[in-house]
């Protein structure tokens, strides 16, 4: 299968690449780098060494054979139409978003740039496929955090309600936590629009937190600052460093958790099975859910055997969510797939000791405490 | 009370700037001029004839006193800062949104521009007045397009589900038919957010198709184009001109309208009983229900009082929409606060005949009839 990956310069863009090439399918990416630019201005840097997309590109062709990787928008749609025509993809990954909740809180400017990027790419993508590849399938990385923290269960995208006599299946609603969460809400409401007046095929992920270090050759960038670092992530390095894991307020929020490799397998599985076409197809991708106080807790047992002694704070929360509430997800479509987790959370916090320590004195400490504030 | 209109030189804005001023308001606008841009460039124009914003400001000042009226566009967040600090608005009416769902559905790059034109505008508003009004009541026009036609009624904007046992009130699922009608439910999903978060207060308008001319002193724009008219304007500027009203496909599609006078008394209502501060408010606004068979013949009808004979077509939808579909819409809260209607669509129809006939030859019949089509 041909697939083309869109960020393929990303945290998963990267990891994905690998995976896939590892298990001969074709791949080609595009990437505007906007991630390495958006972190440095952020004050950080991957905690790991990435190479430049020439250079990495060149490695991936050492290891895994021939990849056409271009340097472009998104958004550019001329460009991405006659990619799409030359590469005929049979499924198409889209990672390009900018990813981060409080960059996208930090301003008018930078929500209103989390909204171009994301959504205006969303859009030539959309109108891209239907104009030169309408039966590719379109694997779009959404977020758990659509759903915001319902009283409720949380169900796969839809459910069946009966309002007044009448049954009908409804799509759950979506109460996102930030203008970031809110711009995957607008692109799930636009996709669903594109397969339905345009009988395109897409897989919507709504997909927990991911964590983590890549298992292949080549590493994958691993951020761990306050903008582009998600928990676990920037739990380890804080450990690594000696700073108190820090949690936001009474740390109780709950989350769904999956390791950055059961993430790509999660992945794959969605790309060898997708939906009919004309089918808007929405999955909750998770593997276990903890609240963030059992994590840091779990990384302070796990620092030990690394002979690293780490307090934990509960600092003021920079953001506006619930810190206490119910967190009953389902997850049975991937699954159903086919899908088997490979690791569990004590061994792939072993294995980010083991592959962040020798690299402790890129941790940037400047950029651990977070400065973006919701209100 | 002190309102600022956004979007005041349109269709709506022009009209409600007079109908407040009459009633002691207060009244600032500011306008990007796009609609006159948009109308031009789809070959058409405003059937009754509009002066220009200078001379417009000049009139209504001969007859309402001063106003205050900046050519700006609403995405100008630093000059938008300054003038809520000038102005000091009890309420911000949001009508400077690109309106057409033809429009939007034309290519990405109107699509792109549909979505940066409208999600902008309102982020650089909830961005300044968390900034410099959060007392503020935002008054915002939604659509009703933003529900789609589901199989149940629809409630207004909220209902109570029960989940698994769980009792719990979510907003009602959206389902737009155009990227336009998609741009309004990602703003519904943003205002939500920002009156949760930063405690602003807004009433979403879920407005049905206005229609009519205004009865003040100062004629507000009229258009009948396939891009920008609404169903009732096109069918009666169709029958003027001898043209045969054009239904898309059965014309058994059900919406509701209300004449534009109404409306004005709607958002002044709405003006006049803000919600409490941080509530977000969703408000239906229709005042009858017709499927446009039945509307097409009420024009037929009205016409031949004017000794205008005319011919119903039903021709190719270029959309793509249920056309019979079920259509209850609950519409308590505006009668709750006063609203009486003060007209009927028979009314209306003689008064848009009456004001449109001396303008005929201004009608662009290259422009009647639907060349963008959905898919």
């Amino acid at each position: 299968m041909r697939v083309l990956i869109c960020g393929i310069d990303g945290y998963l863009g990267w990891a994905l690449a690998q995976y896939l090439a590892k298990r001969n399918f074709k791949v080609f990416g595009i990437d505007n780098l906007s991630r390495r630019k958006l972190v440095k201005k952020a004050g950080a840097q991957s905690v790991i060494p990435i190479s430049s997309l020439r250079d990495r590109k060149k490695l991936f062709e050492q290891y895994y054979g021939p990849i056409e990787i271009v340097k472009m928008d998104l958004k550019n749609y001329e460009k991405l139409k006659k990619l799409l025509q030359l590469w005929q993809p049979d499924a198409i990954v889209h990672f390009a978003e900018m990813p981060s909740a409080p960059f996208s809180m930090e301003s008018f400017k930078a929500a209103a740039y989390t909204h171009d990027n994301n959504l205006t790419g969303t859009l030539a993508l959309l109108f891209a496929m239907k104009e030169v590849c309408p039966d590719a399938h379109l694997v779009k990385l959404g977020t758990m955090g659509e759903y915001g923290t319902p009283e409720t269960d949380i169900p796969e995208g839809y459910y069946d309600i009966i309002f007044r006599g009448i049954r009908a299946r409804h799509m759950f609603p979506r109460q996102p936590g930030s203008f970031y969460h809110a711009t995957k809400v607008h692109d799930t409401i636009n996709i669903e629009f594109a397969c339905r007046i345009w009988n395109l095929r897409s897989t919507d992920i709504m997909q927990g937190v991911v964590y983590g270090t890549n298992q292949d050759h080549i590493p994958t960038r691993f951020d761990a600052d306050a903008v582009f670092g998600t928990a676990i992530n920037r739990f380890v390095t804080q450990a690594i460093i000696g700073h108190p894991i820090t949690l936001f307020g009474k740390g109780q929020q709950q989350r769904g958790f999956l390791p950055l490799q059961d993430s790509m397998q999660c992945i794959t599985l969605i790309i060898e099975n997708p939906p009919a076409q004309g089918e808007y197809r929405t999955i909750n991708q998770i593997e276990e859910v903890y609240n963030l106080t059992e994590l840091a807790l779990k990384v302070q047992t796990i620092a030990e055997e690394f002979n690293l002694t780490t307090k934990i704070d509960n600092i003021s929360n920079p953001r506006i969510e619930k810190e206490e509430h119910r967190y009953e997800v389902d997850h049975d479509i991937l699954p159903s797939l086919g899908y088997l987790p490979t690791s569990d959370m004590d061994n792939e916090l072993r294995k980010m000791f083991r592959d962040l320590i020798p690299f402790k004195d890129r941790i940037v400490t400047t950029s651990i405490m977070p400065k973006i504030r919701w209100k």
